[in-house]
C-alpha cells in the first residue's frame, strides 16, 4: 500500500514546527535557522497542501517595513512557485519579554493595546495571503499564583480584544475566522481557557459567536488528561471545529509536541476515524516539534512521518466502518439505538410520565443482565488499527 | 478566635458524605449504616444549615411506596426538629447495574427512559421538600472505548433528557434550577462533559439553557490538574455557578473526596477568597467521603473539620484583602488596571489604528523592564494564610 | 495469520481478574460471581497456562477448615483436568476491614502479626499447588495525611515481615521467591514503595534479597507517569524481574485494569519487545478487569484479546528486530556504540584525564552536529508495529 | 514572630536559581545576566549561609583558562568577604547541543568520555571551594522514542560513569560524595533514574556506594504524583539522604520550579516537620526560579520568600509536635505502636505460627471495628500549620 500524501489530503505545517531549533528549557539550540522559503519548497516535496506562520515566524521581530516587504515576497513566490496555500495564520504573543503578563489579559494597559495592534497587522497579512482562519493561542494568558490575576476581569478584557478584532475582519470584509486553541498549562502555571470546553463557553458570549470556532492540539487536551476525540466531538456537535492541531503527547507532563501518531495511537486513530467520518472539512494541520535530537534530515523523516501516520490510519478506520464484523459489533452493542431520540416525537413530560413501560413495568434487574459487548467491538477496531 | 459554624454560614453536606461506609474498589465496607435520620441531627449539632440528597440515599432503591412515605415522613420530621433545610437534590443514576453503560446517554433507550422517570420522580420530591438546585452528575455518561460510544449522538441525547426535564419543572411551576457536575473520569474511563467548560458550553446548546448552572466540585477540577478558582471564576463570569461541592484532592489520582482544606491548601485559600469576595450566594456545600479508616467519631470530625477550614480560610481572606500593604502590592502589580478596558470608550478598530502609541510609538523592550512584582504579592498572601 | 494461544505461550491470569464482579466505587456488582472451577475450564480453553490467586478468591474468608478443603480439592481437580499450572499465588490484604489501615504496617501491632499468619497459611498452599512465586501488593500500606504514619517505622515494619516470610519459606525450604508489587496510590492516597524503582531498593536492605524480585504492573506504573518498559529494563538489569502484570491504563488517573493492549498501545508493542528479546522466563500474567459493562461473554473476549494483543505485538516486534532497514537505523542511531564501554579497558581516572582527545581536541561543537536519527528509527517501529 | 534566616539554618542556593534569565520554551530571557558576585554579596545580605553552582554558571562554556582562573578568583573573594560557603557543586551536562542524547549514557561515546572530563574537572573546583557533595542530575539522560536507548546498556554506561568517578574522587582524597538527583521527564519524554526509589536502587548497584547518596527535589517527585515526605524519608530509612532541592510545583505538569512553600504547601509543612524531627544534617537547598514576570527586586523577594516560608514552617512543626493534645492524638492513632516490632524478640516463624492469639483467636471483625482517628490528628496538623 502506499501512503503517499497528495494535497488533496491538505496537510499543512507551521513555519515553526519543522523551523523549531531545539532550544527547550534546559538546552540551547541544536539546529541552525530555516530559511522559511526553504521550509515551503521542502514540505510542498513532500506532498503538504498548506504552510502557516506567526507574524514573527516569518519577519523577523523588529523588522524596518522594507525588510518586512522583502521577506513577505519571497515567501509569497515560494508559494507560487511550489502551489502551496496558506490556509492559516496566527500572532505571536509569547514570545517577545513585554508579553511576559499576558498579551490580551496583560495587567498592563499598554500591552493589551499593542497586543491588538500586532494581531492586527498580522491579520491583514492573513487575509492578503487567503488565509480562511486565524488562530489565536493566549498562552501568556494566565498566571502562577493567586492573586496576580483576577480571573473574571481578564475574561472581561478577553472578551473585549475578540469583539474589537471580530468588529476589524468584519469591517474589513476579509474572509476569516478565528479559531481560539485552548492549553491548561505552560508556560504559565495555569492559562486561561484550559481546554476545549472552556473556550467553546467562553466564544457563546463574545459579540459576534459566529465568526469564532476553536482550534484544539492533540496534546493540549491530553495535557489534563482529556480523551481528544472527545473534545473534537464536542466542537463539531457545537458547530464550532474549524481548525485543529495534529500531533503527539505520552500523558500528562510537560507539552511534548510529538510528531502525529506518536504518543497515544488509539486516540490518534479514533482522531482520524472522528475527522473522516464525521464531515470535518478543514485542514489536517500538523503543530508538532522534531525533537531535537535530530538534524534536518531527521526534521524532514520527522515532517513526513505525521502525514504517512495520518494516511495509515485513514486507512485503518475506513476498513474498520466498513468491515460487516464490525457493523454487527456496532449493533450488537447497540450503537444503534443511541441515535435513536429517547423520546416519542412530540413526546411531553406528562406522556412520558403515562408510560408505565419506561418506570413501573420496567424491571432493571433484568434490564441489567445485558452485555454491552465492548470488549468485542474494541478489539476488532485494534485489530483493524494493527492490520491483522 | 472561634471558628464555630451557625446556620448563617449556609454550610450543607450530602447525606452520602457521612454515610459513606467507606466501601471502595479493594476492599468492604468499615461502618455500619447511618440512618439519615441521625445525619439530619448530628450534622445540625455541629452547626451545618442544610442537607441533600440522592433519591436512593433517602429511600433505599426497590422500596415500596408505603415504605418510601414512610422515609420520607421520618425525615421531613428531623429536618423540622432541627431546623435543618434541603437546599438541593439529586438522582443516583449511578449504582444500579442498569446504569453500567450510562443513563441519559445509555446505548439502550429503555435504560434512558427510565433514567428520566427515576430522575422526574426526585425533582417532585425536592421541589417538595423545598430544594432550589438539582444537581446533575451523570458519572456514567462515557466509555472505556473508541467505538463504545458516538459522542455526538450521546450529546444529543443528553440535550434531549435536559431538554425535557426544564420542560417538566417549568410545567411544574417548579422553583428549580439544574447543576451540571463535571468530572473527567471514574468510574469511567472518560466521561462526557469533563470539565466546568465543558458543561458551561453544552448548557449554551440547551433550549431553557436560563434553568441551568454548573456544580463543579474541588476534585473533579483537580482530577484534570485544572485550577479550581479559575473554573469557578469563568463560570460566575458566565452568570452559571449557583452551586458548587467544596472537598479536597492530591493531584491528579483517583477521586479522593478529602476534607475541605486537605490536599492543595492555597487552592483552598484562593476559593474561599473568590466565594466570598465575589458575590456567590449559593450554599457552601460539602462533598467529601470521611475516610474508610475512621470510625464514626471521626466521620463527625472530618465533618466538622470541613466547615472549621472554611471559616479559618474565611477570616484569612478577608484579612488579605483588608491589609493595606496587599492593596499596594495589587496596585504595585497593576491589578486595578487590568479592570480598566483596554479600548477607549466607544473606540473602533479604525481608531485604534490611528493610535501610535499603541504600536508605532510604544517601545516593546522598555515596557518589558517592568516587573510584576508577584512574588511579593504572594508572599503576603501565604503570610496572611498562615498567619504570619 | 494464526495468533491461537498456546501453553507454549506460558499465559497467566488471576482468578480475581475474569472473576471481578463489576463493583466500583460507584455502583454495585454487575454480574454473577463465578466459579474457580469454571475460570480454570474456561481460561484452559482459551489457551491460558496458568492460573493465579489470593486465598480469598479460592477460599472465601471464614471458611471452615472443611469447606476450605473442598475448595482446595475442586480447584486441585479442575487442574488436573486441563493441565493448567499454578505458577503464582498472593494474600488478600486489603479487602477485610480489618486491614483499612494497612496489613505488614499497620499502626495496630496485632493486624500485622494476623497479616503474617494470613500470609503464611497461603503460602503453604501456594508451595503445596507448585508455585514458584509468591506476590506481595501492599495496597493498603500508606496514608491518606501526615502524621498518620510515620513511613521510616513502617519501612521497619515491612523488612521485619519479609525477613520472617523469607525465613520460613527457607526453613519449610519452598521453592518460592516473592515479588513485591509497587503501586503508588489507590486504595491510599499513596502507598509505600510507589514503584519499581523504591521496590528494589527496599529489597536491597532485606535479610535474604535473593529470595525477593519485584512484580511490576503496566497500569500501576503508567498511574506515576512512568515508562513501563524503562521501569522493568531497570528491573532486568538489576536481576529482579522475576515476575510482572501485563495489563492497560489510560494515563494517570484511577487504577483501570484494562486488557493488554488497550490504553498506551505503544509502550505495550516495547514491553512485549523488551520481554521477548530481553530474557525474561517468567510467565506472562495478565492482571485486567473486563469492564463491568460485560456479561461474561464480553469477560472471555476480553481475556481472550490479552492473549491475542500479546501475540500480535511478539510477531510485530520480532520483525521489526529483524528487519535489516532497523539494524542500519539502529547503527545510524549509533545503539551500536552505547553497548561499547566508555573507558578503555582497565582505563583508570589518570589515563583518562591525559586522554587530550577526551577534552581538549574534542569540539564539542563539531560533534553536536551529528543527528541521532531517531525519528526514521521510530516511524520504522511505527510501521512494523501498524503492520504496514 | 521574627522569621529572619541566619547562617545557623544552613540555607543555601543554586547560582543558577537567583541566576535565572527567564527564558522558557516558548520566550525570551526577561532579565539581563546576573554577575555571580551580586548573587553572592545579595544571598548573603538576605541571610543565606551557602551557594551552588554549575561549571558553567560560574565559568561561561568556553572560556579560555585565564578567564576561567578570573572568574574563579572573583568568586572565592566574594565568598571570603561574605562568609558564604560553597557546600555542594555540580556539572551542566544538559546546555549545550552535544549532550542532546545524554551525557553519561549518550549513544556516542565520545560524547560519554567528553562528559567525564567536564565533571572530574568541576569535581576537582567543588572540592578545592570545599564542598562536600556532588550532584549529579543527569537531565538528559532518556528519550523520547523506544528504540533510541537500550536502557539496561544505558545503566551500563551510567554505572561505569559513576564507578569511575568514585574511583577519582577515592584517589584524589576528595571528602565528596555524590547526590544522584532523579526526574521523571523535561526536557527528556522519560529520564533515567526517574523517582527516588529507582535512584536508591541504582546505587545499590555501584562499587563504592558509600560515596553515593540521593538529592531529592520537591517538584520532581510531584511531577510523578508521588509523595515528597515519603520520598525523602525512604532516602532516610536508606541512610541516603545527603543533600535535598527545596521548591514548589502546582501537580503533575512541567518543571515548574516555584519558591518554596508555593504549590503544595501541606506537603512543605510534612517535608520540614520530617527534615527538622528526622536527623537530617545536610544543607537547606533551594533549587527554585523566580517567575520570569518578576524583575530583580521580584527575584530577592522571591528568594527571601523560600526562607522565610520554611522558618514559618518550621516554628509550626516544632509546635504541632510539642503540643500534648498532638501527642495525645498520636498515641490515639497508635503511632506508638507503629514503632514497637511485630515480632517478639527472637520469635521465629514456628512461634509465630504456635501463637493462636494471632490468628486462630484473633477476632479480625472485632478488630476492624476500631478507628484510627486520623481525621482529628490531621485537622490538629491543619490548625497549627494555619496557626488557628
Amino acid at each position: 500500500m502506499n501512503y503517499a500524501p497528495t494535497p488533496e489530503d491538505r496537510f499543512s505545517f507551521g513555519l515553526w514546527t519543522v523551523g523549531w531549533l531545539g532550544r527547550d528549557p534546559f538546552g540551547e539550540a541544536t539546529r541552525a535557522p530555516l530559511d522559511p522559503v526553504e521550509a515551503v519548497h521542502r514540505l510542498a516535496g513532500l506532498g503538504a497542501w498548506g504552510i502557516t506562520f506567526h507574524d514573527d515566524d516569518l519577519i523577523p521581530h523588529g523588522s524596518a517595513p522594507a525588510e518586512r516587504e522583502g521577506h513577505i515576497k519571497r515567501f509569497r513566490q515560494a508559494l507560487e512557485a511550489t502551489g502551496m496555500v496558506v490556509p492559516m495564520a496566527t500572532t505571536n504573543l509569547f514570545s517577545h519579554p513585554v508579553f511576559k503578563d499576558g498579551a490580551f489579559t496583560a495587567n498592563d494597559r499598554d500591552v493589551r493595546r499593542y497586543a491588538l495592534r500586532k494581531t492586527m497587522r498580522n491579520v491583514d497579512l492573513a487575509a492578503e495571503l487567503g488565509a480562511r482562519t486565524y488562530v489565536a493561542w493566549g498562552g501568556r494568558e494566565g498566571a502562577e499564583s493567586g492573586a496576580a490575576k483576577d480571573i473574571r476581569a481578564a475574561l472581561d478584557r478577553m472578551k473585549e480584544a475578540f469583539d474589537l478584532l471580530a468588529e476589524y475582519v468584519t469591517e474589513q470584509g476579509y474572509d476569516l475566522r478565528f479559531a481560539i486553541e485552548p492549553k491548561p498549562n505552560e508556560p504559565r502555571g495555569d492559562i486561561l481557557l484550559p481546554t476545549v470546553g472552556h473556550a467553546l463557553a467562553f466564544i457563546d458570549r463574545l459579540e459576534r459567536p459566529e465568526l469564532f470556532g476553536v482550534n484544539p492540539e492533540v496534546g493540549h487536551e491530553q495535557m489534563a488528561g482529556l480523551n481528544y476525540p472527545h473534545g473534537i466531538a464536542q466542537a463539531m456537535w457545537s458547530g464550532k471545529l474549524i481548525h485543529l492541531d495534529l500531533n503527539g503527547q505520552s500523558g500528562i507532563k510537560y507539552d511534548q509536541d510529538l510528531r502525529f501518531g506518536a504518543g497515544d495511537l488509539r486516540a490518534a486513530f479514533w482522531t482520524v476515524d472522528l475527522l473522516e467520518s464525521g464531515g470535518y472539512e478543514g485542514p489536517r494541520h500538523f503543530d508538532f516539534k522534531p525533537p531535537r535530537t535530530e538534524d534536518y534530515d531527521g526534521v524532514w523523516a520527522s515532517a513526513a512521518g505525521c502525514m504517512r501516520n495520518y494516511l495509515i490510519l485513514r486507512e485503518r478506520a475506513a476498513a474498520f466502518r466498513a468491515d460487516p464484523a464490525v457493523q454487527e459489533a456496532l449493533r450488537d452493542s447497540r450503537l444503534d439505538q443511541l441515535t435513536l431520540p429517547t423520546l416519542e416525537p412530540g413526546e411531553t413530560p406528562g406522556r412520558l410520565l403515562a408510560d408505565r413501560s419506561a418506570f413501573e413495568d420496567f424491571d432493571p434487574d433484568a434490564a441489567a443482565q445485558r452485555g454491552m459487548a465492548f470488549e468485542r467491538l474494541d478489539q476488532l477496531a485494534m485489530d483493524h488499527l494493527l492490520g491483522a
